[in-house]
C-alpha cells in the first residue's frame, strides 16, 4: 500500500497516524470487544471519548471558559440557517461576502426574512481578496467566512467588532490560533481539518445561547445542545472519536501554534514556486489575502491544455485532488493540517520541473 | 480479541464481517491510496459508493419508483421537526403516541404551532402495547413510531390510511419487508440497524416533496436533497459507505425477508424463555405488540436486586448493553439485524440457568 498525496478540498486528507489507530481499534476498542461505533452514546466507554474531545478543543484552542463546545450535525450548510435562527433578535445583521460559501450563508438570511446588509464584498474582482470589513456596533450578529476554499483567500486576522461575530471556519478550524476576544460564534464542518464529514463543531459564547425563541425547533437551538453537553440526541460518535484522535495528534505535535508554523512553511513553499515561475504559474488570490489552506492557481492566463497536462502528470505521481473548482478552473492545492510537508515538496518539485519543460 | 455479544439499544452492534471489510480498507480504499473518508463527495470513488447504497436500498426494500431515497443528518430528532416543516399545509395532522419517541415527535408539532390531534395512545397502560390506530382521511400527514425501543413494542403492521403516513422506523428499518402502499415517508437514524450514528435515511413519496414552503431553510427541505441526489452539501460519507456494506451483507444473506426470518427466530427464542419461566421473567410488552427488535423484561415484579445480579453475570459472560431504560428498569435485549443468533442463544442459556439458580 502506498498512501497518495491528497490535495483534495474536502473531505480531505486525514493524518495517516490517526487512521492507523482507528484501523487497529475498529473491531475492539480498548479491549471492550466492540467498536467505538457500536457503543451507546450514554456508555462510559463513549463518554470518555466525548469529554476528552471537548477538553482537547478547549486546551488546544485556549478557549475561554465563557465559550461552549458543541458537536452537531448538518455541516456549515445547516449553520447558515442556525446562526440567524439563534442569534437574530429582530434588529439587523451584517454579512461580508467573500465568495460562494458567504453567498450561501447570506441566502439563508434572506430566506428567514432578516433585516440585513452585505457591508463588504470582493465579488467585483472575482473574489481575489478579503475586502476591508467594518461592521456596525449594533448588529444582532455579523458574519464572515474565515477561509474561502474556492478562491484561496483567507482573513489574515478577524475584524474587531462590538457586535457578536459569527465565523464560518470550516476550512481553517484548528489551523492557527484564534483571538477569541473577536469571536461570538465559530462553526465548522469537520471534513477538512477536523475529521470525517458528518460532524459539525460549534464554539459559542455562552451569552449568545439564551436568546433563541421557543418557536425554533428543539434540534435547531444551540441551547438544546449546550444544556445537554451535545448528548441531547445521538451524536455522530465515530466522527467525534476521530476528532479526538486528530486533536491528540495536534497536541503531540506541540499544539496549534506549531501546526500553524508547519502550515506557513508548506504554503510558503508553494506560493514561492508560483511567484518565482516568471509568470508560468499565476496565483488567484492577491498576496495580501492568500490562504494558508487552499492555493488556487492557473498556468499563465488559464492555459487549459497545459493545466490538464499537469493534472495528468500529478496523478501519475500519486498526487490527487488538484483540480481547481469549476468556477475558476486551473489547479488548487489544499494543504490542510494533515497534508505533510513532503507532499508539498513533491508537488513543488513537479511544478518546477513542469514549468521548465513547458516554458 | 474476543467480540462481545452486544445487546445495546443504539448505537448498537454492527456485523463483524462489515467491520472487517472497513478495517481492511480504512487507509487504502480499493487501491486509491486514500481512505473513503478522505475522498471528495464529488469524486468518482465516492460516487460509486453513494449510488450503490441508493440502489441497494431500492432493491432490498422493493421500493417503488415513486419514492426517493435521501441520506441526511441529524437523526430522527431532526426529522421530528422536518416532517411537519415539509408536509404540513395548514390543515391538520394526527399522531399516535406509543412512547417516549412519539412524544418527542409530537412536541415538535406543538412547537411549530400545528393544528394536530393525538388520536391514539397507550400511555395509560405504560406503553405496553400498540393501540388501535385509525387516522382521518383528510390529514396533511399522520405519524407513527414503528418500533418503540424503550417499551419493546412494535406495529405488527402499519395502519391503512388515505392521508400520507410518516413513520419513524429508526429502530426497525431494514428488519422486515414493508407494504409501501401504506407509507408516505419513512425515516430512520442509522445507528440501530443501518450503520453508525450521524446518518439519517429518509424514504419519501415523490408527490410529498414539492409542497414545502420557500420560508423553510434550504437544508431543512426534502426537496433540496431530492433535487441533488443527497449531494447538495457534503453527506456523511463514511456512514453511507458503512450502510452500503451493511446492505451488501443483507443482500448476501438473501435479502430482507431472510433477515426477518432470522429476526423472528431470535425473538421467539427470547420470548419463549420469558413465557416458559413460570413468572420468573415478565415481559413488558403485551404479546400482541411485541417487538422483534427490543425485548424489555423484568425479573418477577421488578426485583431490582436479582436484575442487577443477572446484569453482572451477563457482563462476566461477555454480554453487554442489557440494562433496561431507566423509565421502566429491568433488562432489555436489543436484537437488531446484526446481533447473531448465537448471541441470543447464549443469553437464553444464561437466563434459563439463572432462573433455576434463583427460583
Amino acid at each position: 500500500m502506498k498512501r497518495a498525496y491528497n490535495f483534495g478540498a474536502g473531505p480531505s486528507a486525514l493524518p495517516t497516524e490517526v487512521l492507523e489507530i482507528a484501523q487497529k481499534e475498529l473491531l475492539d476498542y480498548k479491549g471492550s470487544g466492540i467498536s467505538i461505533m457500536e457503543a451507546s452514546h450514554r456508555s462510559r466507554l463513549y463518554d470518555d471519548v466525548h469529554q476528552n474531545a471537548i477538553g482537547l478543543v478547549r486546551k488546544l484552542y485556549k478557549l475561554p471558559d465563557d465559550f461552549d463546545v458543541l458537536f452537531l450535525q448538518g455541516g456549515a450548510s445547516l449553520q447558515f440557517a442556525m446562526v440567524p435562527m439563534n442569534l437574530y433578535k429582530g434588529g439587523k445583521a451584517e454579512y461580508a461576502n467573500t465568495g460562494a460559501w458567504s453567498k450561501k450563508a447570506i441566502k439563508e438570511a434572506e430566506i428567514q426574512g432578516l433585516n440585513f446588509d452585505v457591508v463588504a464584498s470582493s465579488a467585483e474582482s472575482g473574489f481575489d481578496h478579503i475586502p476591508e470589513v467594518s461592521f456596525s456596533d449594533d448588529c444582532d450578529f455579523c458574519h464572515i467566512t474565515s477561509n474561502n476554499t474556492i478562491y484561496g483567500t483567507q482573513y489574515q486576522e478577524y475584524p474587531k467588532t462590538a457586535s457578536p461575530l459569527a465565523i464560518d471556519a470550516s476550512s481553517d478550524i484548528f489551523s492557527r490560533e484564534v483571538d477569541w476576544e473577536r469571536v461570538g460564534l465559530m462553526y465548522a464542518g469537520a471534513q477538512k481539518n477536523a475529521g470525517p464529514s458528518g460532524l459539525t463543531i460549534v464554539l459559542i459564547r455562552k451569552n449568545l445561547i439564551d436568546r433563541v425563541q421557543e418557536s425554533v425547533p428543539t434540534m435547531l437551538r444551540y441551547k438544546t445542545h449546550a444544556d445537554a453537553n451535545s448528548l441531547f440526541n445521538t451524536p455522530p460518535t465515530f466522527g467525534i472519536y476521530l476528532l479526538n484522535l486528530i486533536l491528540q495528534w495536534i497536541d503531540a505535535k506541540g499544539g496549534i501554534a506549531k501546526v500553524d508554523e508547519e502550515n506557513r512553511k508548506k504554503a510558503k513553499l508553494l506560493y514561492d514556486a508560483i511567484d518565482n515561475s516568471n509568470g508560468f504559474y499565476t496565483g488567484h488570490a492577491r498576496p495580501d489575502s492568500r490562504s494558508l489552506m487552499n492555493v488556487s492557481f492557473n498556468i499563465r492566463e488559464k492555459d487549459a491544455a497545459l493545466e490538464a497536462k499537469l493534472l495528468e502528470e500529478a496523478a501519475k505521481a500519486n498526487m490527487i485532488g488538484l483540480k481547481g473548482h469549476r468556477s475558476i478552473g486551473g489547479l488548487r492545492a489544499s494543504i490542510y493540517n494533515a497534508v505533510p510537508f513532503e507532499a508539498v515538496e513533491a508537488l513543488v518539485d513537479l511544478m518546477n520541473d513542469f514549468a521548465k519543460r513547458n516554458a
